[in-house]
Order: C-alpha cells, then structure tokens, then sequence
C-alpha cells in the first residue's frame, strides 16, 4: 500500500489531525461565560496563585502533554527543520489522544541549540502537565532532557530513546523465554549509540546484562578509542569496554542482536557467527538491518522489526501512552529507571504464551494502557 | 449571581476547559495509523520542507491561535505569575471555539523580560497559525507585539489593546449617531493610558478624531509633563498635546469620557462639567469609573461598561473572534490598523437602528464572527 500517498490524501482532507473541543458541553449561556471567562475565572486564578497545585484541579494541565521537537532528527529523514516536524508531532497527538485519551499539544521549535531548547521549553513549561521530547539528534538530546529532568517539576521524556528503551527491553524478555536464555547472562551487541540505541544498553544494563558490545560507525565502542564524545565515553560504564574489533568479531557466539543503525548490515554469513538460536531486533527503519524472511532461513529463532508489516513490531506506541497515562494519573515528577523497568516487564507480562512470533504486543492491545499505566506510581 | 463560586466549580468539575479531539473519526486501523504517522506521514513532512506554506494545508495549524501570557497583568489583578493565568487564557481558546470554531492554546510563560518573551515566541510560532497576546503588563506589551509583528509571518495581536479598542470605536460610531454627533469632531477625554487606554486613543486617532485629551495616574498627558516613558511621549503625537490641568478642566464641554482606569472616579458633578447628552464609556472592571443609574440621573446620554449585567457591554469577545477567523481564512500575515476600522464599522454596522442602550451588539449575535471576518482581508 502506498501510505505516502494515502497520508497526504488524508492530511489535506481533514486539514491535519487534531482539533481542540469544550469539556463542558452544554449550551454556554451568559451565566456560564461570566464563571469560565470573566468575572468569576478570576477567583480560579487566585486559588492557583495561593496553591500553584491546584492547577491540575482547574486547567487541563491534568490531561495535557507537550510533544516538542526541534525538527533536527525527523524520523529516519534528517533535520527537515520546525515546520516540517509539525505532521510527526500531530501524529504523536494523535497516538496520545487515540490510545490513552492524554491530551496533547505539539510544539516545534525554531530553534536549534541545547541552550535555546532547554530555555524556551523551561519558559513554557507551566502550560503542561508532562513534556514529551521527540525527534532531536542526538547527542543533544541527551542534554536537552537531563537539564529538563532536573529544572521541571513535571515529567519529561524523550520517547525516541526510552520509549524504544522499553519496547526492545520487553521484547527481548520474552525472546529469552522463547530461546530458553537467561537475558542477563547473555551475549548481546548492538550496532547504533544513537538516542535508541544509547538509551537501549543503558536499560538492558540497568535490567542486569553484563555483556554488551556496543559498536557505532567508527567501530566498536571500547577503551581503545580515542575519538568519543562525552555521551559515548560515558556509555563505557555499560558496555564490555575492552572489547575491540570488527562486527564480526564482537558477534561470535553472541546471543543478540540488536541494530538501530542502517537497513541491510546484518547479512546471512554474519548471523551463522552468532550462537544457536540467536534472537536479531533489527529495528532500523523503514529497511530492517535484515529482512525478516533472510534471518528466517539464516537460523534466527526470533526477528523483531520496528516496521507493522511483520510480527514483533517494536513500536513505541505499546509504551509510550501508558507511560504517561501513569504519570498524569498519579502525579509523577520524574519517569525513572525504574518506571522503565517496570513498564517493560508489564509489556512482555501481557504476551501469555510468548512464540517466535508473538513476543509483542499488539499496540491495538487494549490492556497496555491500563496495564502499563498501573505500574508509573 | 456568584459567579467565583461557581466558576471554581465548574473549573474542578470538568478539570478545565478544553480538550483534543481528533478530526478524522473513524476508526483508526493499521492502515490509517501508517498514514497518519509512521511511516507515510514523512511524505508530508517532505511535502511541507519542499513548501513551506503547505503547513497549512497539511496541518492543524490552519485554524489554530497560541494565546499567550507571562500572568504579568491578568484581568485586574495584577501580577499572579504563570501558572494562575492558565484558566484566563483557556478561557480566551474556550472563547475562540465557542464563537469562532477556532483551535487554540493556552501557553503560559515562566519568563518577563520583553526580551526573554519575544525570544520564547519567535521560537515555538512555526508551532501555530496566528498569536494572540494577552494580558501583559503595559508598556511591556507594546514593545513585545512591536518586535513580534516584525519579525514573524504570521498574524500577531495583543487582544488587551486592540479588541477592547475596536470594540470600544463601534459602540462610539453609534452613540454619536444616538446623540446627533460627529464623531471626528467630538471632544474626547481619556482616563487610563495603559494597553486599553493607549490603544483607544490611536485608533480612534486613526479614525479620525482630533480633539482627544488624555490621563494618567500622574494628570494629563502633555508636553509640559517630564515624565513621561517613551511609550507616552509617543502618545503626544495622537492627543492633544498642549494640555494640562486637572481633570475637571479636562471635562469641561468634553462631548465623550472613555475611562479605562479605575472604579468610581467620574462623579455626578464632572458630568455636570461635560457638554449636553453626554457620552460615557466606563470601562473599569469590575466596578466602572461610573455606575450606568447614577450616570442616567447625571445626564449622560449614552452609558456603556465593561459589565455583562449592564447594557452597552465592551466585551472584546465581540471583535476578536471575528478578527482571527478573517485573518486565518484569509492567510492575513499582519492585522492593520485598517482592519481594525473596518471591524469597528463592520460591528457598529450591526445595530440596525442604534438606541441609548443599543449602541454595542450584543456578543451572542451570530452574524458577528461571518460579517467581520469578511472585512480581514
């Protein structure tokens, strides 16, 4: 199916994705006017001005997420800029209204730098119950959210790193059952030390795995090189930092793979280095690292992708709505590792009988939104 | 009626006022979901870094206003911060829906500087189709609508100024008809030289109207004053600038009293001072300059407030919904001054026959928003 064409058929029928609607929607007479706008929204504002908590009772901050984007890292496009980020933010709007009922505002930025983002999101921030960052390259987006997480007393999540972060987690869990592997004692190697790839070795290494190989493009990420930026040299504390050596090297006898670099890398020869058995989630999009059928035949005993016309869709739509559903609802300050964790566990608790097939959930799965959402407290 | 009572019920009851809602409402399958996010939506995020003015044709910022405040100067009370200025402004987008069908968003700032301001909005304006100020102090408003208007291509309107003012010439075009006058020939004394005030002055200086005297809390605005800020020293070039005394002086054989100041203040006896059949527009909320029984009995002819238990009501919710549906119908990139005369007379025009307590339409008139958005073009 063409989506491209169907998604700008689509876009200009309704003229994009989301519209704002009255809560109350009963007939706004005088007297209701003068209680939701002036006179009486006056005595609103001083009760928020005497107990600033109170603005969740009040506004729609209690329901409300920013999705805010720069532009710079517009899904596997590239930095296209603020307006052309605008359609993506819409569309996470929309994932957010249609699975968890969150209402949320997308917010491109014009401009570019870790300091004016941080600046005017801070300047904004009052106006949200939670902040979603999305699509800013990394590594700035490492900094962009640590300075947020600290200054805001309001979530904020990057959802390109930890959504997928928890997804993967999830999906591997399962994986483990299927291959009947311990996933702490396992061998794994990830190829990509973008925003995914950096947040999915930080989340497996705080679920227990030891043995990660971490490669980027210039080669395998270890003490040896002398051409880290500071986000990679502190991914050192997560991975095996003596490893050297070419992708070869690093998946002989590996247990996992996993990409969120380019499509096509991963070719038959090297997965028959791998271990028996091996689990691949070859999450590069809209070309997998390797195409399902191929790892199949190569001995892959379980294949995710991120793409929904194969099974195991690694989608961050399973997590990302509950996640925030959990925070809105019980009043979180800071998603943390743990939330992380927990939400994973409760992602892959919802397959019953995990096959190489299904160690995913559907994202149409209506129990994720709750289930995960139970979990954020 | 107590309207604080029942708007913090009503506040609490729905948790605010508005929500998302999304504008396709069928069912949202696999296929639409590929459509309307990843992977077809990066078609239209192609579409719109190819072209940029198809934003507006691919999203939702074709009927979408940011209504923004710093909490600077909200309603009458002054300063209250970020956070308590939120139910204000979701009323204002309460009010954009209900009148106009507008999307809008509250967005409150954490920042007070103009600079700090003007740079926050320029950075997330790719975000929306129009910008509408509101409640910013005076004269920090008049720098940040300045520099915003220029820098940005898209409509940028400080409602506290400019509704209040358009609205304030219509029901002033009809009430010199009341009373057998020539509006440009009217004698006119101001009260209150701040967003209203200010605004008041220079359109109705644009309109045409010579003799206009103009106060402030410190006396008459003149040349002889040397205290003036600049933002008064260039009011001198709309009044008349070779005043001075006192109030009552002012009044004297004054045709129109316009007070955009504080309750009270005109007495039985100025009126007595002002030229026959009198005008009087008492603006001050929520207790007007003078009250519409005592004002009657004084002589005025024609009494307008700012209250909606009164006749007359400038109520800016009778210009600005009407303003923006224009301008964003009409891909209006800066609202003029001519706009702004041509909707004080598109309204004025909706009285078909003006009586003394008839001089304003009331804001549930239905013809409003069509018959001056086809004067924004």
């Amino acid at each position: 199916m063409d989506y491209n064409q169907l998604a700008l058929d689509l876009h200009a029928r309704y003229g994009g994705k989301i519209t704002t609607q009255l809560r109350d929607t009963s007939e706004l007479d005088r007297a209701k006017l003068s209680a939701y706008y002036s006179p009486g929204v006056g005595a609103v504002s001083q009760a928020i001005a005497a107990d600033p908590s109170s603005l969740s009772t009040y506004t729609w901050t209690n329901n409300l997420v920013a999705v805010i984007s720069d532009g710079s890292a517009i899904l596997g496009l590239g930095d296209l800029g603020p307006k052309a980020a605008m359609p993506v933010m819409e569309g996470k709007a929309l994932l957010f209204k249609r699975f968890a009922d969150i209402d949320s505002v997308p917010i491109v930025l014009d401009v570019h730098t870790a300091d004016e983002i941080v600046a005017t999101v801070k300047a904004i921030a009052p106006s949200f119950g939670a902040i979603n960052l999305e699509d800013i390259a990394a590594p700035k987006c490492f900094e962009v959210e640590e300075r947020l997480k600290a200054a805001l007393d309001i979530p904020v999540f990057h959802d390109d790193q930890h959504g997928t972060a928890v997804v993967t987690l999830a999906g591997l869990i399962n994986a483990a059952t299927v291959t009947h592997r311990s996933l702490v004692d396992s061998k794994i190697v990830t190829i990509g030390a973008g925003a995914a790839g950096t947040a999915i070795i930080k989340l497996l290494h705080r679920y227990g795995c030891r043995q990660i190989v971490a490669i980027d493009s210039k080669g395998t990420i270890g003490d040896y090189r002398n051409d880290l930026n500071d986000e990679k040299k502190a991914l050192l504390g997560y991975v095996d930092r003596s490893a050297h050596g070419s992708l070869s090297d690093a998946l002989k006898e590996a247990d996992i793979f996993i990409g969120v670099s380019k499509g096509g890398l991963l070719t038959s020869d090297l997965v028959s280095l791998m271990a028996p058995n091996p689990i691949v989630f070859a999450l590069a999009n809209p070309t997998p690292e390797i195409m399902p059928d191929e790892a199949k035949v190569a001995g892959v005993a379980v294949i995710a992708t991120g793409r929904s016309d194969f099974p195991n869709q690694v989608n961050n739509a399973i997590a990302f709505p509950g996640i925030f559903r959990g925070a809105l609802d019980h009043g979180i300050k800071k998603i943390t590792d743990e939330h992380k964790l927990a939400a994973a566990k409760a992602i892959a608790g919802l397959v019953e009988t995990p096959t190489p097939d299904t160690v995913i959930p559907s994202v149409f799965d209506e129990r994720l939104v709750p289930t995960i959402a139970a979990v954020i407290t």
